[in-house]
């Protein structure tokens, strides 16, 4: 009802503010008898960290992960775990000044507007920060979906206008590996150099990039996701878009189908399965046992340097210059999170597929 | 769990399939004291009609809604509201010929997968039938936001690859008469002219064709939507992409914004409110007070007359041609549909809003 | 949300008013491949049927029930199965006089002060009568359950004062034939014959009687129920209380052991199982493998013919005589219910054990 | 679905292990803006703190807690509440001798059935202390339901086979501060001296006893509740049933009324309102304005020092004398709980009523 929940039968609850004393996931609903240690979470969480790379924020989030329920002897009992990321760099006094002002792009102003009050320390509730719980749970749901052999990666497609070259990216069997060594999750070095200087001479105008991200899930069995409204593609697409920056998802090859014909998206069939995978492995909102394919659309960070109009909680306008430590592109640290809420829908509908159809 | 309910506090459930007795929704909680009869819901089904244009199938969907509980003396009395639509022009035979085989771009190999057993009957629960009772319900929804000033309103966007023009549509509060008057609910005249004739040569080669549907809502207030996993913006692209030939949804300016920068994507505020839209309404996952702006990119109809190869359910390989009554292009009839999810969610997030805000 | 709907999994819904069109209920989440038609349902709703015994009303309630959903060629197909049970014989204009006056012990007060409105005609939503749509539902629960071996029976354990002697009941195995043979579900003849006579007496006098209905489940296996609020006691307790008539529950020897000591309520365990079974079949709201006992206390029926105080909507104090057809006691008729309540809760649990534990 | 939450829109989440870090709750769907600090908690929980009467355990469970997010500035935001309570004085290696052994009464059996493995720690997730959390969650809940002038007061009615005379209780308005100034609960000190007696006696008999908790709401609006299968006396059966101790519940008259007839259970109505309460303040599921009145059933402490048989996990039949810090009687330290449960019910249907009908 409020929405800090996920999940039918692998539950995601998170709590916790940027600034307060920690952030928190209730991952409810993991089977009993699951190998997990704070390491398995602990290298997702890293993955999610402000890189050496240009793209970050200087803030150092040094997230440490604590299990703090359900696991006993090294393995999942059933019951509810508890995860805790303790706040450790949390400046909110940087924040003083931007107390009474809506930054644009925010929440500050639908926050006020709803709630009619806000924790106003380093965007709340809202803070990109609430992701790194949403990693965190994610790789309790990947380390359970792994076992029936589903594998989900997310890597960069696109940096601002600048995209991947796919002849130049590496075969699904190494992209995981390989994306992971390079500092923007990127499948083709060549165009990552090319984001890197875009990055750069973004960051120095005080602005900030938006991009696009590409999951591709491997293994995933066909006959998970449920008819109607709680279709598999609509369960992603809406795991996506609760990520803050994104704002268009597609499926398959997605909003081209558009401009086509039936006779160039159908995917034929003949007695080695599918000749073609348009569909981006979904039809009728259930997985059809080939690749599933998703790009996330995400906008630029709103918070930038450059001076912008606004107005302070009492109407008045006012010139705003962001100067806290901020990402100059939620590409690449927002690829963990997308893989994150897939592994976490795609946990949720093998539990839902086992309860219904065996 | 199934799939087949959408809303937390006003919950719509579907039941039926495309060639049995009788397809139904069950709406629950809807507050008591809206006046409501049939021919209100019979309006917005009727814009469901397959059209005289040439663009729809010629099956005779003369469909009548039936409310059979929960309105008392013209009103309702918060019990649930239960609708049903007599399946009255179905003609199953004709699908005797592919009961066992998997129409590409169907469910027809996913349910079977899921299920190990379907209703081959046009498509069964997968087909776009089930979505006549979405706006049936929808309708419902719509009355009841109505009262807060909330207005909805679908319409072409793109036909395949032919566009509006925007200069062209008419002003927010004409645009609803306007593209309701106009067989493919097009709020350009002209750029309809050339949709009729591309649907018309289409339908001669026996292909189909993929479209993009434009929602907006005007009168939204500020507040409406959930933090975290149910923002607005992803419980709307969650809504739209449950239907059928949804494959990619954008919010605002959308997906153009992951390749621009931030100093052109914040919408700067001063005085009078938001100086731009390019958040489509939203900040945060909650409404802001601005129109909202929602476009679905739709697949094209898979049934098609041209020849294409597939397998049987024992895995033999098939050649079928689709002879069935099919629309060529799924829009104007899924305009109705889009507009119904989209009130629907809004209805349920406004309930929400009050339960625990006021 | 609006309390219409029970279940996790296994999901029942249940719509309609006493004189309203129809009752309904739209089950989710039964798995394909269950062999299902009508005369399956109806054998339970006969069983709800006003008995030719003097206990019940002279309405007749001839209800058949119609499958308009979720089976086809006589299996189920994992698509939600549409029940409906049309109102017959509801003659709503015998209480055109009750329109504006509170019964007592009846919902026209509190539906009222709830909704600002209500459907006067019979109890509308909270008649009796939308119980006949739960007994339907529970034959669905009870036929799946059936398949892993668990068999629900309830019976009448007491009428008014007079409660039956348990070393007259038959055997477990031979109890459901026996019980169901009894126009009272009495499992002991000899107190079935001085119910009856208490029942033509009451009757006379123009009064109604309580009772008591125990449930017995044989063949649950061990594991069903989950930890902390969803405990299978606490899943059965709300079921059976929300049954209109139902004033408290018990499980096991339930309120007895109140004044009893541990070394009397243990069950302890040896080689061959437990050596007794005062839990009632349930252990830290999990089942143990025991047989399930619980109680349900049913409040005599409010409708009595003796004149009563109580005031019109306008707050007038009026003088009321019920003379409509009404039974004198709740049991036998709330049998069926009761079974159907608890075969749906367990369907449920073994659906949700299934999910998360395999 | 793993039934560690309870609620539809005051939701509360349970997590933790008698014996592992932390206890903790997430507390979602609390309005924004309700005064909050954790000595409000506090209070409470230092309510079901081990008494220094006879009857309970000597483990020091000096519970502090922690709110950790929600709250900003000395007031809820509408984000989730997160609550937790450290494990300090949690001696598992006195649980060592237990570790394979299922002790009679116990959920030790059932849980190791249901997960294939259990936290043998002081029960784990199945222990009493989980309601530690309860108890800090309800207190938020008596918080916001004051505010409309609710207010649930919980206390001993018997003990063993010691009840109170009801013509010793203090009046409504005085009995919250008597009964929590009696280290009992009890609001007949005469009965309370009893009781002690009753408790020292058994205490040495190295077993323990079982009593009834009665627990009265004042203030409650008509028009709380929901119908069919929420009603307000299901939920609240619920609630109350998913306490470890808890074997039956009544309301209002309760099981006295399956003995009576209509005449002397309806309560008939005047001008000034109901001219009795056997309904216990709720008709047809729905609040009716009227004192509410329940009754839980407990069951003996299961933990008793006497010998008891019982078997291993590998089936060995074993005797075992549980020596552990535990209570005598789960009488006065429940109360606290049955308050709790109750105060999280009512402030969920608070919320629920006014989503729905304002």
């Amino acid at each position: 009802m409020s929405g800090n929940t996920i999940g039918s039968v692998f539950r995601v609850t998170t709590w916790g503010e940027s600034h307060g004393t920690a952030l928190g996931a209730v991952v409810d609903g993991c089977p009993a008898g699951l190998f997990l240690n704070e390491s398995d979470i602990q290298q997702a969480l890293d993955r999610r960290k402000p890189s050496t790379s240009l793209s970050s924020t200087t803030r150092k989030e040094g997230d440490k992960v604590e299990i703090i329920s359900g696991v006993f002897e090294g393995k999942t009992t059933g019951a509810p775990v508890s995860l805790i990321i303790k706040n450790l760099d949390a400046k909110s006094s940087s924040y003083n000044e931007l107390k009474d002002v809506f930054r644009p792009g925010q929440g500050d102003f639908t926050y006020q507007q709803k709630y009619g009050i806000r924790d106003w320390r380093g965007g709340g509730r809202a803070s990109g920060r609430e992701t790194a719980v949403r990693v965190a749970a994610g790789a309790i749901a990947a380390k359970m979906i792994a076992q029936s052999g589903i594998d989900v990666v997310a890597y960069t497609y696109a940096i601002g206008s600048i995209a991947i070259n796919r002849s130049r990216m590496p075969a699904d069997k190494n992209l995981k590996i390989f994306v992971r060594e390079n500092s923007l999750f990127c499948p083709d070095s060549n165009a990552a150099v090319r984001m890197e200087k875009k990055i750069a001479a973004v960051r120095k105008k005080g602005d900030s990039l938006g991009g696009i991200v590409e999951i591709i899930v491997n293994g995933c069995p066909a006959g998970l996701g449920e008819p109607v409204f709680d279709k598999m593609d609509a369960e992603l697409a809406k795991a996506l878009m609760s990520i803050g920056s994104v704002k268009a998802v597609e499926i398959g090859d997605g909003l081209a189908m558009a401009g086509l014909q039936g006779s160039q998206t159908n995917d034929q069939m003949n007695k080695r399965g599918f000749k073609t995978n348009h569909a981006g492995g979904i039809l009728a909102g259930i997985t059809n046992g080939e690749k599933i394919v998703l790009r996330a659309y995400c906008k630029p960070i709103p918070s930038i340097a450059k001076p912008q109009q606004t107005i302070d909680s009492k109407g008045k306008e006012r010139i705003i210059e962001i100067q806290g430590r901020h990402d100059i592109c939620v590409l690449p640290r927002i690829i963990p999170v997308c893989e994150a809420m897939v592994n976490i829908v795609l946990a949720d509908h093998l539990l839902r597929q086992k309860a219904i159809h065996g």
